[in-house]
Order: C-alpha cells, then sequence, then structure tokens
C-alpha cells in the first residue's frame, strides 16, 4: 500500500474539465506531484507548448509522459507515412514540454490482420525512434485491451508489446503497463518480468476495471472500485525493477461530471488506500 | 463462400422478439435447418420443454444447442453447489429438448483471481460431467472476450479452454469458439488445430465485430458488417475437422428493433456472401 503521494501522478485527462493551467495548480495544491500530458490540453494552453512545460514545472510538478503518439498501421504505404511524419510532430512537442516519454497508441486497421497490422506498427516506430532519440524522448508501446482491436490497437498484450521491442532492440523503445488493458491476461507476471529484465518497463498507469461497466471508453474507475488487484500488478510492477510514477488514468463520464476538487480528493484517497 | 444453407443455425436470441414457435416456422419457412435454443426462449414456450423440442424437430430443424450453463465460480463453496445443481437441471433440460451440446458461460468472480475462478470452474464442470454422460448431453466451453472478465468468464481464450479439457480429459468436454471472443487472439489458429486433433471442437458461432461498438453487450454485428475475418477462422475451424453447423449468435438492439422477417433475410445473405 502506498503510505505517501510521492509517486502519485495524474493524467489531465482524468481531470478533463480543468485546463492544463488549473490542473497544475490543483495537482499542485492536492501534493500531486507528477503529471502526465495530453496532447489536447497542451494545445489548449494559452502559449507555447514550451511555456507549458514550464508552466507546469513551475508548479513544482514532474512531467512524466506526454500522450499520445502512435496510429501507425494504415492500408496505404502513404498515410502509414503520414503517420510517421506526424509521430516526429509529437516528439518534438515532446521535447518541448520536456516529457520524457510519449505513450503509444499503436493503432490498427479495419480490412487487414492484426499480425500485418503489427507488422506496419513495428516498421513505424523503427522509422521514428532515431528522432525520438534525438529529441530525447523515449516512447513506451502501450498495449489496450482487446475490446480496442477493432481500429485502436493491434497490441492487446505485454507480449506482444515485448515482441515488438525485441524486434527494433531499441534503448529508446519500451512499455507504458496499464492495468486497465492487461489485468485479464494470465501472462501478465511473466511478460512484465522479462519486461523489466530488458529494462524496457517505462510507465505504470493505473485505475480499475468495474464490474460490467457501461461504456466501451469511459466507464473506468478509481483504484478499487473494481475487479483489478493492483496491489497484485503493482508487486511484478516493481518486482521488475520499476519505481517511477503510477500514473492514474481514468477515462470517466460519471466522475468528468462531478466537482474536481472533490474527485481529485477522491483520486488520493484511493490512492492511498488500493495501490 | 458458403454455397447452400445446409449447414446454417440462428441462436433463438438472434431473433428475440420472436417466440419459439415463430422462431421455428420462420426459420423453416427461409430455409435455415438448424436452431440453437436459449433457455428463456425454452422456458417461455406454451407447453413442456419436451414438446418444444418436438415442436422444433416437426418444423424440419435439427436442435443444435441449448444455451446456456456455466457460471461455476463463487466466493463461498455453497454458492458453488448451487451452480452444480442448477447445471444439473439444465442438462435435464437439454436432455428433454433433445439437444446435443450445452454451451457454457463459465463465469467468473469479482473479489478473486482469474485463475482461482479457474480452478473452480474446472472442478464445477468435472462435478456435473458424469450427469450429462448419462444424459447424452456434451458441454462445450465457450470462451468469453476479455471484455466480459469480469463477472461472465474467467476464461477468455481458446488456450485457457484447451487446458480446462486436458484437465478433465472427458469426452464430453469440447468447446465452443465463437469469433466475436476469441478473434483479436494470435493463438487462434494454433489452439483451434489443437482443439481439433482432441476432437473437442463441438460448435461454432459466427457474427462480427463492428469497429468501435457502442455497447459491450448488444452492438453485434452481421457477419461481413465488422473486423474478423470469418473466412479465414472458418478454413482453420474446418482445418481442425470440424464439419457442423455455423450457428448465429447476434446480440443488437439495432437488429432486435427492426423487422425480424427482413432481418432473417439479411442473415442469409451475410452468411452466403460472406462465411
Amino acid at each position: 500500500m502506498s503510505v505517501s503521494l510521492d509517486n502519485l501522478c495524474v493524467h489531465t485527462i482524468t481531470t478533463k474539465p480543468w485546463g492544463l493551467d488549473t490542473a497544475a495548480r490543483k495537482y499542485a495544491a492536492a501534493g500531486v506531484k507528477g503529471m502526465s500530458i495530453w496532447r489536447d490540453a497542451a494545445q489548449a494552453f494559452d502559449g507555447s507548448i514550451k511555456a507549458a512545460g514550464q508552466m507546469v514545472r513551475d508548479e513544482g510538478i514532474d512531467i512524466v509522459s506526454y500522450v499520445r503518439g502512435g496510429f501507425f498501421s494504415a492500408l496505404e504505404a502513404s498515410d502509414r507515412q503520414k503517420a510517421i511524419d506526424e509521430n516526429k510532430i509529437i516528439i518534438d512537442e515532446a521535447a518541448e514540454l520536456e516529457a520524457p516519454l510519449i505513450a503509444l497508441v499503436v493503432g490498427a486497421t479495419p480490412g487487414q490482420s492484426l499480425f500485418e497490422s503489427r507488422q506496419q506498427i513495428t516498421d513505424g516506430i523503427a522509422a521514428v525512434l532515431p528522432h525520438a532519440e534525438a529529441a530525447g524522448v523515449k516512447l513506451g508501446i502501450e498495449p489496450l485491451h482487446p475490446m480496442y482491436a477493432d481500429s485502436r490497437s493491434a497490441v492487446t498484450t505485454m507480449a506482444q508489446s515485448n515482441a515488438i521491442c525485441d524486434a527494433i532492440n531499441h534503448p529508446y523503445l519500451g512499455i507504458a503497463l496499464d492495468v486497465f488493458h492487461v489485468w485479464w491476461d494470465d501472462q501478465l507476471e511473466e511478460q512484465t518480468r522479462i519486461a523489466g529484465e530488458k529494462e524496457r518497463l517505462f510507465a505504470f498507469h493505473i485505475c480499475d476495471w468495474k464490474d460490467q461497466p457501461e461504456d466501451m471508453l469511459n466507464d473506468r474507475g478509481l483504484m478499487g472500485e473494481g475487479v483489478i488487484d493492483i496491489p497484485q500488478i503493482r508487486s511484478w510492477v516493481n518486482a521488475s525493477g520499476f519505481s517511477g510514477y503510477e500514473e492514474v488514468e481514468i477515462f470517466s463520464n460519471k466522475y468528468w461530471a462531478m466537482d474536481q476538487d472533490q474527485y481529485l480528493e477522491m483520486i488520493k484517497e484511493a490512492y492511498l488506500k488500493t495501490v
């Protein structure tokens, strides 16, 4: 169980009603030490992306990751090239923010197999990695739940993520593990261990899977509200050598509709009690 | 591609607005040869379950499976015993219907690991198999999509289904493969081959996974409407030795709301064109 907030990071999308400046001020006042910044939040900031990063740091908040790059697969080669170009821009934005990591939602393309999409994803990531390394920004493949395999992510498991990392074998490429997406996988412990051995577990995202969610996207639960044994997964993550931020990433129509100050208190409480 | 309707079976829930007698009459008139009967449809029939089976056969329709048994896991041993008792009743109903197979949705229990639930499921199935064999009714484990791992099915893959079948090793226990649940799994081809080798692939369910469904339960697509390569999966299923009915099982608020005669024609058309 967490005894302090020292490792607590919150994603801007978790408190979506707040702009980036409000979020930074509120997180700082609440004792939250880390923030992962979504692209929409950075772009909506009244000022440059560089200034956005400075503003957040001036509040005493660490920028943990920039969310998100990816969507590398496409039926047409020209569209795959567009994705590569777009990801280079995202890498440049992360560098301006001084975010050390980009979480990748890798994409999937109806009309071709997941194997084909994963090959294109591998090629796309390999194509942008030199740019990422030059910018000092790492990339973390985030395997998504198989319910998003239609058009969001052909990568649904830690094993597939490890396989892509093995194929590319670059120190700037690793994995972002989100309990929501991989909790059901009986290879999770073993594949997390492997990711740790290869020093590629770059990020750890938390929330909960509610018993029978009402919505495929926006009904995630607070830690402790659902069926995921987060302490168990956290123990595997820590045993693998990861000791970085625990990032609270919750999409929830229910929580976005409530008072966000009160919600941030609930997040802290759930974090201290359950993670 | 299918050149006839000879292997087409439709689940009563697919045309939910119709009662069992209407469904049997309409399927027969449309040239559908097989029907899988859901428990609610059998129980709502105006007459005994035995009479329901006779009525369907009198229309010239084969009864392919009875849907569904399962839900074996529970925190308390007394509840697990209740599930065993209930499954024996379901087996008796299937025998009265003269249905050769029961599809099992095996269950999952919040508050314990999926590993623990799978052990309880294994024990529960083993406990009812002698009753099933005596009744002449086979049991098919239906792995469900991981989005149902919270409380519906701790068995999410063909590999886990094969593992349970290996552990129990009984000729009346096999697997019901539904493309909706397992299409995303990169072990599908291999595990289907293994199921075939061991003569335990008992049923093949078809529908489609739409690109970004609106609902976790009731927005399944007609074959060809989504992202699943059904001919590919069908080729694996056939290569494994399966040559039985292809069972159309679609939960869809959209299709239930339309004229069911017209919908049945669409099912036939989609079957002939896509499967």
